[in-house]
């Protein structure tokens, strides 16, 4: 399969890669790191990245950016940018990228587990991971061709505990092997519209 | 109890008024209709809404709007109302109403079964109904002073089904007395960060 893998330079991205490559054709895509580059906050640039990389067979997208603040803190303007971003970037990566599916293509997007154990800090994280597993609910029911799409949503990862063990205290991370196993699961198998838990 | 009631002259909002004017002072408040009025898409009248109305209990939004539309016709911008309206329209209410709540206040929020059981033309729904589920949860454990926060989340109401039936094939309706009861447990208990689902 060609496999576009959005954030393939990342933490979840680079298990993912380690995952897929000995058996399929990873397209790398960052922000800055990659075969090419995307912002998915940005529509435009979304349009620009599929008229460059043509045609896939899945694409899994391991980036989006989200506040983390204390909901003290928090006005409407801190929700904007898991809005614009982890979520409406995921979003119109689907909307935009469907015409460039082929068909039975996968999508597989990340939410995470704050929706599921909120955390300090987490309103919008938890907004916007539990906005992303239920629209792969409602899309996947609605998508024509063999279209798939399935969010996965991983607990805390070792390879992340140097940046976030102070705000996942009495979390068991997992590995990045065993996360981008959920990955394989979604784009190798055939299940559509769930949401794949780790941890 | 103080109760402000947005949306009250609506179908879920008449219900809720039947349930709970017995016991308590509710404000009525709507778009064009009650006491006072706001549109809670626009986060400045949401603002002017409080000034007016002043400190308050209990805060019930049964209002909100998204784009029901097919998913091959939905772009960027189809998600745009349910992002600004339904869903962060009620999370301002409570960015905003903080302010004007008193110690152990309540805000009850109205999500809706569409991220639970999908339908044709619901994924922005779903995919605002699944935030407003998923921001409950980690608002609730952030709140000061006995701020609590819930949302209810009702199947299609036997009151809507002259308008929304053709939606909800197979559904079975609930009764707006039935779903009124979940405002009144969320109101009147002490339950935070919970989905109460009605049917
Ligand atoms: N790490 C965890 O423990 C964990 C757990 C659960 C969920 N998640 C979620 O998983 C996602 C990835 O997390 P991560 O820790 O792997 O992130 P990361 O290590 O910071 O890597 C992010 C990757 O995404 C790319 N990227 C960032 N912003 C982008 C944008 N706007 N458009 C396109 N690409 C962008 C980066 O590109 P460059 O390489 O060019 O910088 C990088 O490749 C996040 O949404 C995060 O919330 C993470
Ligand atoms: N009806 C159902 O079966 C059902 C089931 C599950 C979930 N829901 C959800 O429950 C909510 C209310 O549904 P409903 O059927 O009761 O609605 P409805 O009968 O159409 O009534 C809507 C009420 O909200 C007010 N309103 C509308 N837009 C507003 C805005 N932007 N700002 C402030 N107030 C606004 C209206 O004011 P005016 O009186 O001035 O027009 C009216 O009082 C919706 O989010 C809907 O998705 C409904």
């Amino acid at each position: 399969m060609k496999i576009l893998l959005i954030g393939a330079h990342g933490t979840i991205g680079s298990a993912i890669r380690r995952e897929l490559s000995p058996r399929h054709e990873i397209v790398e895509i960052g922000r800055k790191s990659g075969d090419y580059q995307v912002d998915i906050s940005d529509s435009e640039s979304i349009r620009q990245l599929f008229a460059q990389t043509g045609r896939f067979d899945a694409l899994i997208c391991a980036a989006g950016n989200v506040t983390f603040a204390a909901l003290a803190d928090m006005s409407e303007s801190d929700f904007a940018l898991g809005l614009q971003d982890k979520l409406m970037g995921q979003v119109n990566l689907l909307l935009i990228g469907r015409e460039f599916a082929n068909d039975g293509a996968s999508f597989t997007f990340t939410s995470g587990v704050i929706n599921r154990e909120p955390i300090r800090t987490g309103s919008s994280a938890a907004l916007v991971n539990a906005a992303l597993d239920g629209f792969v609910k409602a899309a996947a029911i609605e998508l024509p061709r063999g279209l798939r799409v399935n969010s996965v949503s991983p607990t805390v990862l070792e390879e992340a505990m140097d940046k976030y063990a102070p705000y996942f205290r009495g979390f068991k991370p997992v590995s990045g092997a065993d996360v981008a196993l959920a990955y394989a699961k979604s784009v190798e198998g055939l299940q559509t519209g769930q949401t794949f838990t780790v941890g």
